[in-house]
């Protein structure tokens, strides 16, 4: 019966057996391009729901713009377009004839709309101006791996524009940590802060990140907000009238949170048995399963879920499964809460709960189960964001020299850096290792060496560094 | 001021009119291809929790397909590839290389999804698998039109396979239901029933469908949905091992809707002021508008605002802007209700309140103004859609002969007719028209008529017959 191969054996086999098993998604006959299961969907559907509440709640406005852009509108901003040619997916082709100009499926869309903001933009009236659109885009994976890296995925994408620097790269700020707590409404804590300048996304002139740690100790870039100066204003000519009478370029943002979440939250809760969901995102946070057919345990089972009916309650009433099975499948789906329901529990009135997270069985008496199940729900919540908490500070390896990394696999390394490109190419090629991330906290601290740990030369700052996905 | 071409004019000036001035949405730098802006996008929000609601209510799961399906899945089923090749947008390169087999970008998802329902469909257990995708579709156009015809547009498309034909065919009408509740919702009656052989959708052995009546006479198509028979089964080898120990073929069904509701909504609801929106639609509800900038008002504009939290309420507080032109921007923005507050609404504690939809105005003590704005949304909603009802009624022409067509521009005609292909041929030919819907209602009826009023050839039943947009 085991499906699933252990952590410790193969991280991204056992990643690999989790997506399948779990019935999250599979692989489509178009190479590279992902087909999400009914059950990674609603995980999927729960985050975004969140997510786009903050966002709103934030003051910014949903739209849509196209799925396809001229080449041309690419080649504006030339770090962009470098950034993104070698990923492009291009129709050349439509309604029967050859295009003169083909058209390029978005990869991002700064440069799908800032033509158009620099339409709606005239006057400092105009300004803040902050949208934002759910959507698909393209870039062609050489080496796909579910939700983290396939080539065509599901995102959101915000994009702002402020009259003033400042005002924009406060809001950069802002949409990080909404990100932030997004992942904490996860159980998962993340490493935010700075991108290094090889980092960062093309065409911004500060890239800030939130790095989640999976299990096997490799980062994921969980969600990025970036601030892109006056470098696209000036490319797509997107200029106010401001109160002083003169015409001035505007400042910009873009952020954005994909389906990849699915992915770190995977790899940062799940264990050997599989999944683990926190009780905030799970589609089914408990499930009941009657243990026996007979009248009597299924009344009883209807019941008790009819008495959860606040939470995303489930009976399992599969006939053709038997209950070791039923077990095994929720344990791999990673629902936070079982409840077993059998003949003794009918005798003494009471439910046998069994709890993911711990994997601790309680009995709990049926007419106090409503309380207990909602008590139980928190504490699995909190439980999880504590042990993630953990397992990433245990998980960071303070060093001073480069040759420390081979002594320490699968860690996060914790070192003071030059924040030369040259010493981070050379970590590359050595370790296949670049900079994650600059935490905030460290901005404004002096590093703890004075010496760079790859080049000697004087340090910076303290830098997050580690092997991602 | 008039910004908007009167609709006995020129009707399609009068709906680009409306999309625009009410900020509905424009067009992109790729011809054929639109972008919705905000006020827009909520419309589309409301409809799509509206409708996404039902759908999960009604037991179907939702997920995600690609976009990119190889062209030769399209050819699998014979009348599909031939309806949909002349439509299709083609990605030649990815990546930085020539595709060995070019991709389709969908036009919609049966040629996507069945090869993997075959894969998840074996046993009878299996069955029924109902699902669901939101998602982004391509089908190039020679002559777009907002909303109603776009290359890309947004929908939802359902998909579901059955052990048994009956259960399908129920499903088919149950989905056509829903969708003319939806309507119904935004308070838009619907024509609904089959479609005629030559107005299917390319794979179906039916097609349902619920048409809207435009304020011009015209008709369109407002969703449908489909029943596949074994058609796809049999193309994609669908099948199950069924209680009897044999394999069958599967039956199948597709049902979609798109933002072409939005078109529907402007052109079945607005009139010369602009846009009128059904309370349940509205982004927002009532918009309170200050007639002058002094502190008391503000607070009492603010106070009003407050007292009417439950609802989607908004204070234009434009300091750039005249109240005339506020007005004038609400109504064009079809807000269902508008209270303005001024130097005497203070003095008498009242608000003055203005309904869209008949423009009458009522004063309405402050302290009940609660109370009189929700029976007055209840009110709005119920009468917009008892005259959209009748404009319907009022509009339908019973016809025994096409000649009568030319005496009556701009109306829908029921007629009784022989089902002949040859004679919808002609009468497209002739009057640009076709078949819209043979009424459910109808289809046990025997046609008033005997004879075709076409061909004068024996009538099977009464349908209705309309221009379309």
């Amino acid at each position: 019966m085991q499906r699933i191969t252990p952590q410790e054996k193969d991280f991204p086999q056992w990643y690999q057996d989790v997506v399948k098993e779990a019935e999250l998604a599979e692989s489509s006959q178009v190479r590279g391009c992902g087909i999400v299961k009914p059950y990674g969907f609603a995980i999927w559907e729960n985050i975004k729901d969140e997510l786009n509440r903050r966002i709103k709640a934030d003051g910014v406005e949903n739209l849509y713009f196209p799925l396809f852009l001229p080449m041309s509108n690419l080649q504006a901003e030339a770090e962009h377009v470098e950034g993104f040619s070698p990923e492009l997916a291009v129709v050349t082709v439509a309604g029967g004839e050859e295009l003169q100009e083909p058209l390029a499926v978005r990869p991002t869309s700064e440069a799908v709309m800032y033509p158009t903001f620099a339409k709606w933009i005239n006057s400092y009236r105009d300004l803040p101006l902050r949208v934002n659109q759910w959507a698909n885009v393209v870039r062609w994976e050489k080496r796909p791996r579910p939700f983290l890296r396939w080539s065509e995925f599901l995102w959101q994408e915000g994009h702002s524009a402020f009259a003033d620097k400042n005002e924009a790269l406060e809001e950069m700020w802002r949409m990080l940590d909404m990100y932030r707590e997004v992942y904490e409404w996860m159980a998962i804590p993340t490493l935010w802060g700075k991108k290094s300048e090889s980092e960062k996304f093309a065409g911004a002139e500060i890239t800030t990140t939130t790095e989640v740690m999976a299990k096997d100790g490799k980062a994921i870039q969980g969600a990025t907000s970036h601030h892109l100066a006056d470098n696209f204003a000036k490319a797509f000519d997107i200029k106010y009238l401001g109160e002083d009478g003169k015409w001035h370029f505007v400042y910009q943002n873009s952020w954005g949170m994909s389906w990849r979440t699915l992915g770190a939250l995977i790899m940062a809760h799940g264990d050997n048995k599989g999944l683990k969901l926190p009780p905030n995102v799970a589609p089914t946070q408990v499930v009941v399963v009657p243990i026996k057919n007979t009248a009597e345990v299924s009344k009883f089972a209807s019941d008790i879920s009819k008495a959860l009916a606040e939470f995303r309650v489930k009976v399992d009433n599969r006939e053709n499964k038997s209950p070791g099975h039923k077990f095994y499948d929720w344990e791999i789906k990673g629902v936070p809460i079982r409840i077993e329901v059998g003949e003794n529990e009918v005798a003494d009135m009471v439910c046998t709960v069994y709890r993911r997270d711990t994997q601790e069985k309680t009995s709990v008496p049926a007419q106090h189960i409503n309380d207990y199940v909602s008590d139980l729900l928190k504490e699995i919540q909190d439980n999880m964001f504590r042990s993630a908490k953990e397992f990433q500070q245990q998980n960071i390896v303070q060093i001073s020299s480069i040759d420390e990394i081979e002594k320490h696999p699968g860690k996060f390394f914790l070192a003071s850096w030059s924040e030369e490109p040259e010493s981070e190419k050379l970590l590359k090629e050595k370790y296949s290792m670049v900079s994650r991330v600059l935490p905030k906290e460290y901005e404004d601290k002096k590093p703890t060496n004075k010496t760079c740990f790859i080049t000697g030369e004087p340090a910076k700052h303290d830098w997050i560094f580690a092997k991602s996905y």
